[in-house]
């Protein structure tokens, strides 16, 4: 059950590179519990509810001039029973519409729950840390 | 078996809470697997293992010249069977040795699995956001 139930999750997370490849909200936002809580790399502190997350991504999807480069790198996942999380850093590369080149490492935490037999996000933290001399975000550390 | 779970979820996040506000980094350490993957605040990208976590965590403390506020909010626990995770937002504050005053909120997720019949920390997010018009990070948010 263990083992079946981090594979789903490694599918989810298989799932979120095809989307964000085809710019495709769709599959994600079905991901998403509808009270879900997300830490993002861009403020607010925090974000309540799926809604608000897909209008995120919509906003990041359509920043993006060129195709969207996502891989995702060190993936763990741990599950039991109904519970699961899974961490990774992927790598985000593309150009924007302002002509601003994106190549950058972010770290993310999933946790899940599975909820009337299907696996939902119920948080998403994602990241990257900051340079406390300058306050500067630290946009070009890679693994 | 899950409420009690959570329940011994949440008695982890206050024992943090005692550890940080006492300076004191044995049952923080205690509580780390061995193989502790952590997206910290601060660089580096992230860190493996207990090791470096005490090691950040002895550098944090001997940063501040005053004790240190460490306050929880919003937190949020699921568990079942042997894996868990909790998330929250925390204040922290207090005067560093270098006279500057730190009053930020920051957001953790701690996910978590039962090893030999104890709850450890197997991977560890904190962060803030950025601003991406200016490349600050967001030290003045507040939920």
């Amino acid at each position: 059950m263990r083992v079946e139930a981090e594979e789903q999750l490694r599918d989810l997370v298989a799932e979120r590179v095809t989307a964000v490849r085809a710019k495709d909200v769709v599959p994600l936002a079905a991901r998403q519990a509808a009270d879900v809580v997300t830490f993002d790399v861009l403020p607010p502190l925090r974000s309540h509810g799926s809604w608000a997350v897909n209008e995120k991504t919509l906003n990041w999807f359509d920043g993006y001039a060129s195709d969207i480069g996502y891989e995702v790198h060190e993936l763990q996942v741990r599950a039991s029973g109904d519970v699961g999380f899974c961490w990774f850093v992927y790598h985000v590369s593309g150009t924007l519409r302002t002509g601003e080149e994106i190549d950058m490492w972010v770290r993310a935490t999933l946790c899940c729950e599975r909820i009337n037999g299907e696996w939902r996000i119920v948080h998403d933290h994602e990241s990257v840390p900051f340079d406390p001399a300058t306050g500067q975000a630290e946009l070009s550390l890679s693994p």
